[in-house]
């Protein structure tokens, strides 16, 4: 059953949002991203996906304009990939699968994100019912939950164990 | 390059959600479901989807809990699919990822969501600015946006063009 990419005869910003971010682990590269992950290597060990795939994710995600790729290193040349303006607004979109994840009968709960100001559990969507309305993701605490494995085998994995900021980027040894 | 359906090196709510909400055409199922439609003739009308994928999505989603499928009729024997408690638990989601999709560049709005008891457009997670917090889904007035078609060809457009509740069933003229 070949399904188009995309959804031409869908009127409807949901699926226009599906054409970008509506593929397979794409939202997850996404996801890492905002946790800080930066790197090709560092995203292909967290991921564990083909190296083509995640090339062509990280490809799409850059064109359209939801990752910005810089250069990080002259010589060798090095990039990595930055959440953009826009990449940053699917933050409520990841909070909220997240949080209807954790619905999921058998699930225990693997991350758990506060409002860094004051301590309170964010919200389905990512928001401070102390403070009121959104949080900026630079504001956000994000903590192991109790379902997280404390010994995994990736450096990516290890690093965010430690409890950090969204987006604070992820620093792993060299390979 | 085949991707397996579920994400089992990701220990993440994200992932969870994703093995159920993540196959191409299953939101767009959720959100017309979220819109009132119910009927299998309704959805793939609506849709456009070959009729085997449409009812491979329709059992996952009664399989995982997000729809209910009820008999409407006895004889013939006719069912419908209702949106359950946790299939409402999506709705913040859907909206997240329709506000991202309405930033795209070039994409007029097709719908407009406000707050039927006050009018207020919903924030992009579906909350009322101005009553505060989340907005209960019957509370929720769908209008026509500027992009959408005013003459679609199929029957679930045409109903879906009046202002109306979510999750309102959508009744089309019998094929």
């Amino acid at each position: 059953m070949a399904l188009g990419k995309d959804y031409a005869s869908q009127e409807c910003s949901l699926a226009r949002a599906l054409e970008i971010v509506g593929e397979r682990w794409t939202l997850l590269v996404i996801r890492d991203a905002l946790y800080g992950v930066r790197r090709y290597n560092d995203f292909l060990v967290h991921l564990g996906i083909p190296r083509a795939v995640l090339a062509t994710r990280l490809q799409a995600l850059t064109t359209a304009g939801v990752l910005e790729k810089r250069r990080y290193q002259e010589s060798p040349p090095r990039h990595e990939y930055v959440v953009t303006e826009h990449g940053r607004g699917l933050w409520p979109a990841v909070r909220a699968l997240g949080a209807w994840g954790r619905e999921i009968p058998g699930s225990l709960p693997m991350r758990e994100f506060t409002h860094a100001v004051c301590g309170t559990p964010l919200g389905v969507v990512g928001e401070c019912a102390k403070c009121g309305g959104p949080v900026e993701l630079e504001d956000v605490e994000m903590l192991p939950g109790e379902g997280l494995d404390r010994h995994p085998a990736d450096p990516v994995s290890r690093a965010l164990l430690e409890p950090r900021r969204l987006l604070q980027p992820v620093v792993t040894e060299p390979v």
